[in-house]
């Protein structure tokens, strides 16, 4: 069992290092999941970490390595010297290896090219090649291929000589002389076969692929959607040029809700930089930017509520507890838009609903919020009734009257806040936006103007005199 | 390539049973993946449906209606006679099984035990007492083990043996006699080895396993942690008794990931009902039960700042040019809370963060909400410039003071607002609760509080004559 705590082990780890009981210390995280060692590794000093990481073979510092986050990645490579990084880096993982590669400066790549073996070489310029958020910037190319003409003795022979050490085989894909993907097998199909067995007869022809140039959120669902381990990518004359594994799928799902979640929260996701930074890797300057620009376009949109309050500024005057009871018909309407837009994007974004069902979903968000309305409403009065007891009203005006208007205010509030939040998503999406940019943030501006507008219209009409 | 249009399929689909061409009709849809069979069924009229399922073998059909929605796995179960159905459901994939039977009724359970044969019975039973929250509630025991003691060859026949047709497999895990898991081979070490070579030589040891009362949550984690395709699930003497696979791990994260992202639009999982039911699925009561929790209690909260209101009327009376700028300071001061909660919500479920940094947090936040306290009240500070130049103002007031003053009690609602709901979630999760309930909603409420009490202390403080 391997999971224990990291914290004691780091202590092991520290105190060998101290003693400089090198034998031990990789007695002790050697057998290690490489992403425990990479967790222990990151917590020392640098030259500490440099030394341990000197006890690793060639193909498990490649391992380790692909690993480190980026910072770390860029600070090793800048501490060895290029021929012995060069080692480590053709060991690599293709897609992680690419993925560095892209990070380095123009000069930083053409200093490690010519250490590389061609293979090697051309290899990573060509992944590097593709959009980081295409299938083809994620995928390996590390992957098993036999012939169709092939007999299970031959395949099982080719896997054997072109599988190096490390790498994960599930499925072994089928292709013709010209690399055409045909389909698949299973190495258990290779296993429960016979060695005079002909692939062909053990072809599965029924698979799903991917184009190089897809979205990768899109390959990622298709993973998640067939319950694949592994999904192949073709370029457009329908060669396999590699695969996407299950596990980076996991990564982009997991980025992907990582981003809706804040574009929810009117957070701008810096495509720039890479999904897979921390909170803590992101400097105070960057999350600045992140979170500005939606708060400032707010806070302009906000202006137009503020228009709407200076043209009631008269009756506000007239009858100050109006103005006490803005602020409750403000947040509940937002509350209740805010909860309608999460439930729509996400039922989208799941593939739950789409555009088509707009009525079907209107007409539901409407009985919802009906039911939501007399509720609150009926609080509201309560509220109203309570707080201002002691109020001196202007006229003949009795404290349940206005009471009852306020709360019919906020009843209206609810079902048009809830309408609207679920109606947005939808309209964004119809003309292909994406739907989470209308969540809480942009859904609180908007349904404060209606608000106004409910508010000041319901009490112009029933409560002043003008 | 299976990626064609779903209407267009469905649309012959239709045909062909109008004309009742069933050969036709199965060559069409035989040889597509079985999460696609069942797009199409599901758009099928219930007879129609029944007809061309029983086109399907046996196999396929367990298949098939493991991919059913639950209300449409019902239906079938009450169509077809028991007999016929156990044939069915003896096929279904072990976890899939179970997840049906927790489904019945215990009158339907009963009626459906009878016809299983023994060892179905007893595995239905014994999955099917698990927690659905917990790592057995997810897992298989479809799962491939080989002794320690055997040679590759023995392996490799054990393997043919007990191995059903469309089992996945990809790690065979290594066990005593007493079934104590000792670690895992892939079928990869299995194809390279020889058939002389003993097992013992290719055991990898260093594996990773959850016990099978582990939350499934954690479970999912790990195989995302680990870039596993499948965690072998353990019981308290570390016997193995079944396989997490990674695309249910998959399912764990996303439908968790939906609950995160519910909770913090204050929207109640309604834990009794599974996570897979879609927008659809839910009725308008439940998603009324769903939403209407939190914005009752957020609406009770909110009295106090009903209260805070009252208590400061006087002022507002003095003063209308108050009363405009409450909902600018109440939205800025909520839209900063949501963004810092969410994000530290985020960063925390990933494990980026833990409570321990709550001050490295602190601060960072602190100074992130600096920088966007000056955008923000400089905006409005124009704001106020531009709106009520033609506000009169008591006594020597003027205008561009009071937008000071406003704009100061922004910058400070701004910042305080960032510190809250970053802090929030931090305390909550330190008590062990789920940081996620104090998102959006919550935070808006809570800083409208803090806001106005800013707001008023600097207004009575430098504005009112009292």
């Amino acid at each position: 069992m391997t999971v224990t705590n990291i914290d004691q082990r780091y202590e092991i780890v520290k105190d060998l290092i101290d003693t400089e009981d090198w034998n031990a210390l990789k007695d002790v995280i050697g057998k290690l999941p490489t992403i425990e060692i990479v967790e222990i590794l990151e917590k020392l000093e640098e030259q500490d970490l440099l030394l341990v990481f000197e006890l690793f073979s060639k193909k498990e510092k490649a391992q380790i390595f692909g690993e480190f986050s980026r910072d770390l990645q860029y600070q090793i490579f800048n501490k060895l010297d290029k021929r012995a990084f060069s080692k480590i880096f053709e060991d690599m993982r293709s897609d992680e290896r690419a993925d560095f590669y892209q990070e380095l400066t123009l000069e930083e790549q053409t200093s490690l090219l010519p250490y590389l073996n061609k293979q090697v070489r051309s290899n990573v310029v060509e992944l590097s090649a593709y959009d980081s958020d295409s299938a083809g910037g994620i995928m390996t190319t590390d992957f098993a291929t036999v012939r169709v003409w092939m007999t299970v003795r031959e395949a099982v022979d080719k896997i054997k000589i072109d599988s190096p050490g490390k790498k994960m085989i599930y499925y072994v894909y089928v292709v013709d002389d010209e690399k055409v993907l045909l389909g698949f097998i299973t190495l258990k199909d290779l296993i429960l076969a016979d060695l005079s067995d002909k692939i062909a007869d053990l072809l599965h022809v029924d698979y799903v692929a991917a184009k190089v140039n897809d979205d990768r959120e899109r390959a990622a669902r298709m993973i998640e959607k067939y319950d694949l381990v592994a999904l192949p990518i073709l370029n457009d004359d329908h060669k396999l040029v590699g695969i996407v594994r299950h596990d980076d799928a996991i990564e982009v799902i997991v980025a992907e809700q990582t981003e809706d979640m804040e574009k929810m929260m009117g957070i701008t996701s810096s495509n720039d930089e890479g999904d897979d930074e921390g909170y803590m890797d992101i400097s105070v300057f960057r999350h600045f930017k992140k979170r500005v620009v939606w708060l400032v376009s707010l806070a302009i949109v906000g202006m137009i509520s503020g228009l709407i309050l200076h043209h009631f500024e008269a009756a506000l005057d007239q009858m100050v507890i109006l103005a006490l009871y803005m602020p409750m018909l403000a947040d509940t309407g937002g509350n209740a838009g805010s909860q309608a837009s999460t439930v729509i994007i996400r039922a989208l974004s799941l593939g739950e609903v789409t555009v088509k069902d707009w009525w079907t979903i209107t007409f539901k968000e409407m009985r919802i919020s009906i039911l939501l309305a007399v509720c609150l409403s009926s609080i509201a009065f309560i509220k109203v009734s309570l707080l201002s007891f002691d109020t001196l009203l202007p006229g003949t005006l009795t404290l349940s009257y206005v009471a009852f208007i306020i709360s019919l205010a906020l009843a209206l509030q609810v079902v048009s806040s809830t309408i609207i939040g679920a109606g947005l998503p939808i309209i964004v999406r119809k003309f292909n936006g994406d739907p989470a940019v209308v969540a809480s943030p942009a859904i609180t501006t908007i349904v404060d103007i209606t608000g106004l507008l409910i508010y000041f219209s319901l009490a112009t009409a029933f409560l002043l005199q003008v």
